[in-house]
């Protein structure tokens, strides 16, 4: 088998662990230096591919490589940037073949969610139509935990944690102010369609009457009525409530309660999100006086309280594409398969990237309970294994250390720019 | 000397660690068991000692004490209470007397910022005019770091190093998304009228180029233009701009930036804080997609981020305080010295209460560079310190573990309920 370069981009939304995958597939064509030439990566993700932008890495060091593994954020960059279908841009699938063979690439590593998956499907087949192999291997990564057939998404049981460690940390802060100060509490997290992040807030809550004490999915259609009836059960009980909700709870309708507001004075759809907005609506209709805080990237970089089982798997998922490419796969994605048994243990699995492209994977009604407003027993065990462990990174200053990397650019070899639109 | 019950309150807006100085207060004072007998612990604050809701603080064993040293928020409730004036509100003051008399304490540990140490400075003089001597002293806390004298407050610290660990974290996302998604990332901080929180950000800037690349503080009157032209400079120069505000930022005028927007369809003011404010000016003048996250309590609960330096000058300001009474000391508060040296190093220093009391310390000018964007070395030189050494949790099932206390009441000896404003 003569040696080929490969190429790993990574692509969509970043986490706190996507570099640690980028560890595993750096460090594993490393070890198959016997047929894998060079490794490259596209900087911006995919973008990188079109406009012919690559990183060398075989320049980075091993101590940098090794940094990877506690920096959060796409250290080669990523995209928000889907690939149309071939028939609708075909040049731009001809132009990223013409790029890998321009550099000699025979592996293509696709470190993304479900859209990416979809990308990553479609190299593999016009690269066939096209005549020019290319073995296509997708690595899974999304805190929305969305994707099909894997157990859990790499990226997901870090940001899992830090939601459930920054509700039980507010609540208690909320809970010593209540008397004569804030009542209630509402904490707005990420997931656009499906609820998990939310759910994992329920982890936060172990005794009878631990917070959080309301939870609002995107897979329930939100009920004012019955919100506010609990808000104002939960500060009767407990004196306080505290309330985390997605970013993408939704109306009957299938509207947006953030889109269901008004306008500011500019004419500008509501500024806040749906944090605020839900806020409000208490204070109008129970006089309660509210804190409302948005965690945004906050959540989905926080790679200090990250969760080393995610740490481990975003690292095993990104060795296994590799292995798999070495064995001759092609057109598949490694996942995370949850062993059988009391304890969790957890082994790689695998699927076809046609089977995990463009699918959303949503909460189960089950792991919701009957009101709306929590998660059950089911959910809580499927949920806890995956913030379990510590992986504090290295210090420096008061700081976490972050790799630095030197981003070498390869030579380009195509005579022509590239736009992408 | 005869033995005497002690009494400690929580007060104003909890932090990190304040109960690092509750566990300081309590191990000092069962330490000192031949002259204090027992310590009682005022539920939700002074409004505990108003309304004769004690806390017997000899229910809680050892290791939940300890326990105490990584628990966020106030384990015995806190308040937003100020006492008014001796003249405009005698009875309450007569009230305190009574209470302390009936339970016969004899000493008095109020744990807070400025307005709390006014309350204890009032005390003080009360119990002397009315006959009935108590040693009042205070153990300083406030995330917004400022109290006049001390050098720092216990909870600033936990917050700095919160800020600048989550810009760090958060600036590493934007920058790998800029390219196709993100170029503006906003992030407000607490801080109303003091800076500090806002600068402790600049602690995660260490190369040239590094984020945050605008800070704006409520010291410096908010420019227009000269922000949006930065803005603009710095997505030119870095493909991106995260910024950092104080809740607290403000016009020429006086008048708070998120104060300036308008109302919604309901006719509320603008419910988003100034972040969402901010983002929203940036995308009308200069087109840029955003981003804006509002931490709130998030940034002054995150033990699990805490500050060793942090937790240990709030434990040794609360074992200080038993200390200075124990000594005779009365109407003071012990603060914290930096010590002069090329390494950082600190020690206990005292202060009378009527010289903490009332008095705001805000950022000098020195310590905000010329264009009022960013902090100077003299305030990176001071804040560095405060932010050094980790002092994680234990955890349990992914989760910090906390104190759970028992709360158990003292019985109540005056037959009079007492109402609180």
């Amino acid at each position: 088998m003569t040696k080929k370069n490969a190429f790993y981009a990574q692509s969509g939304g970043v986490t706190a662990v996507i570099n640690a995958s980028a560890c595993g597939v750096i460090k594993a064509a490393r070890k198959h230096s016997d047929k894998i030439n060079k490794l490259y990566a596209g900087h911006n993700g995919i973008i990188g591919a079109l406009t012919e932008d690559l990183i060398d890495t075989t320049a980075e060091s091993d101590e940098t490589v090794e940094a990877l593994m506690h920096t959060p954020g796409g250290a080669f960059g990523s995209c928000r940037y889907k690939l149309k279908s071939v028939e609708e841009n075909k040049a731009e699938y001809e132009r990223l073949i013409q790029v890998f063979e321009a550099h000699d690439i025979g592996y293509f590593f696709y470190n993304g969610g479900g859209d990416s998956q979809d990308t990553a499907n479609k190299v593999s087949q016009i690269s066939e139509k096209m005549g020019y192999p290319i073995t296509c291997i997708g690595v899974p990564k999304t805190v929305d935990n969305d994707l099909p057939i894997t157990d859990n998404c790499p990226g997901f049981g870090s940001v899992a944690k830090y939601v459930a460690v920054s509700v039980r940390e507010a609540a208690l802060d909320v809970a010593s102010m209540c008397e004569s100060s804030t009542k209630v509490f509402i904490m707005e997290v990420m997931g656009r369609h499906a609820g998990w992040i939310a759910a994992s807030a329920g982890l936060a809550h172990e005794v009878e009457g631990d917070p959080p004490h309301i939870i609002l999915f995107p897979e329930i259609a939100f009920d004012k009525e019955a919100f506010l009836r609990k808000v104002k059960q939960s500060v009767l009980e407990h004196g306080y409530c505290v309330i985390v909700v997605s970013e993408g709870a939704q109306n009957e309708d299938g509207t947006f309660l953030a889109d269901a507001g008004g306008k500011d004075a500019f004419g500008h759809t509501q500024l806040g999100g749906v944090a605020p907005f839900l806020a409000n609506m208490v204070k109008d209709e129970l006089g309660y006086k509210y804190h409302w805080a948005v965690a945004d990237y906050l959540q989905r970089a926080a790679r200090h309280i990250a969760s080393a089982t995610d740490v481990e798997q975003a690292y095993a998922m990104g060795e296994a594409a590799v292995e798999f490419a070495m064995a001759g796969k092609n057109a598949v994605m490694p996942t995370i398969v949850r062993n059988e048994g009391d304890t969790y243990s957890w082994s790689v699995g695998e699927a076809k990237l046609a089977d995990v492209a463009n699918i959303e994977q949503k909460m189960p009604r089950s792991y919701i309970t009957e009101d709306g407003f929590g998660i059950t027993k089911v959910c809580h065990d499927y949920l806890q294994p995956l913030i379990i462990g510590e992986a504090h990174p290295p210090y420096e200053n008061g700081l976490p250390k972050i790799a630095r990397l030197k981003l070498e650019r390869v030579e380009k070899k195509l005579n022509k720019p590239f736009k992408v639109k």
